[in-house]
């Protein structure tokens, strides 16, 4: 939620000569992303978005994203076009720093979602997961369950600063996901559809973006992080029509197999563990102040709990006839 | 530089029913400003601000600045134009806040102003106190000498802390403003055109914004604030080939009197001290951290330091012919 990097119209503009979009008339750094700097560009040829890549992006895997969206957008998919230089490369250097443009999407992120928009991020999720099926490039998860260990590892002497017994919590956790299912249908994933990741245009979606944790692992994998970001209430109860309309939404295009039905508890509990970990791991070293948004890891130690009690996938909605 | 207050679709789109803008297409909170929060809107009908004031911009003000931005715009001076809602006004409610609809300019502002930069502004600042000469409210400057003491009365006694001796340096400022001039022109001053608040393209000034410091004061004092703002280097050395410029500019539209002439190094001391004292004053009150840029107060001291040795106004550049 922050831009780290200012830049000069002068740098940007000997960035820009070599990409087709016209005379630049106004950027401006706006608050969206929470790792990389963002400016939303008007030129003669329309609106675009400016990337400056900081921390915690690996500039190795940039041609993996950048790849992934460009194969994805050309198959019909809502999602911003990486603009290519004349030279044919989508990547360059600003400000010292890994950058790209892409085209800017117009739409609207939902700030309450309902069961239509669930329904319709499901169905935007199997097509994405569809379109991407023969993209040629690989990605290994960076926040698979074995980094989970090693996130666990570096916070858990202070876990309990956060809420007393939380340590002995999520060493429960850990355990339990120790099982995680190892023959589910693979492929590449978003791994980080929040809604704030989701933009809607009369009531259809216009835009997938933010394509920074994409990866390939378990395809119903996906499925559960949306059911956590998408089907929890503020006050962290689960709404099973947000659910059901989530997962017919997916099912409408790809329909779920029984193997992914039965390890949906077991994948949303793991989905939960891997952002809560992360969120507790900022909680615990990232200074306040810093221009980083901070959020609070009891978000999903609340949802852990609820996926802890679940007693089968119809729980979370799923049609079982 | 922040987004302080966030706004949902269904908010923003009961907000905009009154406007006629059109179809909301997107928004994105962007990082301009230093009080108010700001989002860049797309509608079917093209690109507009809108602001939603915080804490510092006074709400009984509000029809002043919007009111002179009107006026202004309708003069052919490139500054944003409030929408009027279909009832006329042009100030609504929302997320609890007074907020306001103008339009878009295009440009950028130039983070390295160039002597030509600096007279182009000085033309701009000169056909803005022209245009506004008739504009029929007024508001008296709320940064005034008597504020800056009353501010100093509440900095005085950690002032040393920012760099020992500061108190003793800014206790002569304050003795030496005392003869502040009485008798010169005066009219409706921006009061606040620093680089960021001014947009170019393609070498000439494309929007002056950003009209919340405006209020009826010296003309002069106008211009004072312009010198200390574009023409000084990093360093803090005085460039007067860039005062040159500046003063050039704004005399090829209005001549200053020697009154305002003799009057600029008291004048440029004078507003190098109300910027050094709100910056002191916020480096000293806002927490670390806070979601606010806390400016450092000694660019300004230094400023201050250059002002003080000055022996006429030609130091400035001005043409003394």
């Amino acid at each position: 939620m922050a831009v780290y990097t200012d830049i000069s119209e002068e740098e940007l503009g000997a960035f820009l000569r070599d990409y087709p979009v016209g005379r630049l008339l106004s950027y401006k750094g706006i608050a969206e992303g929470t790792e990389n700097s963002n400016y939303l560009l008007h030129t003669s040829e329309g609106a675009f978005i400016l990337t400056l890549y900081e921390r915690r992006v690996e500039a190795a895997d940039l041609p993996f994203f950048l790849g992934l969206m460009e194969h994805l957008a050309k198959k019909g998919v809502s999602c911003p076009l990486p603009v290519r230089r004349q030279d044919g490369e989508t990547i360059g250097t600003l400000a010292g720093r890994p950058a790209a443009l892409i085209t800017f999407l117009e739409g609207m992120w939902v700030r309450k979602p309902t069961p239509q928009h669930c329904r319709e991020v499901g169905r935007a999720l199997a097509e994405l997961h569809a379109a991407a099926a023969d993209f040629p490039m690989t990605r290994a998860n960076a926040l698979s369950p074995a980094q989970w260990l090693r996130l666990w590892e570096l916070c858990k002497a202070r876990a309990d600063e956060v809420e007393p017994g939380l340590a002995r919590e999520v060493e429960a956790d850990l355990a339990a996901v120790d099982r995680w299912p190892q023959h589910l249908p693979v492929g590449v994933i978003h791994a980080d559809l929040f809604p704030d990741n989701v933009f809607f245009l009369g009531g259809r979606v216009s835009g997938l973006i933010d394509f920074y944790f994409a990866c390939n692992d378990l395809l119903a994998y996906d499925i559960a992080t949306c059911l956590n970001a998408w089907c929890f209430e503020k006050d962290i109860s689960y709404n099973v029509t947000k659910g059901a309309a989530l997962l017919a939404g997916y099912q409408s295009v790809r329909p779920l197999k029984p193997g992914e039905v039965a390890a949906l508890p077991l994948l949303a509990r793991g989905s939960a563990l891997r952002f809560m970990l992360t969120r507790l791991y900022d909680w615990l070293t990232i200074p306040d102040g810093a221009l980083v948004n901070k959020r609070d890891p009891m978000e999903y130690v609340r949802r852990l709990r609820f996926h802890r009690r679940i007693t089968g996938p119809g729980e979370y909605g799923v049609d079982l006839a």
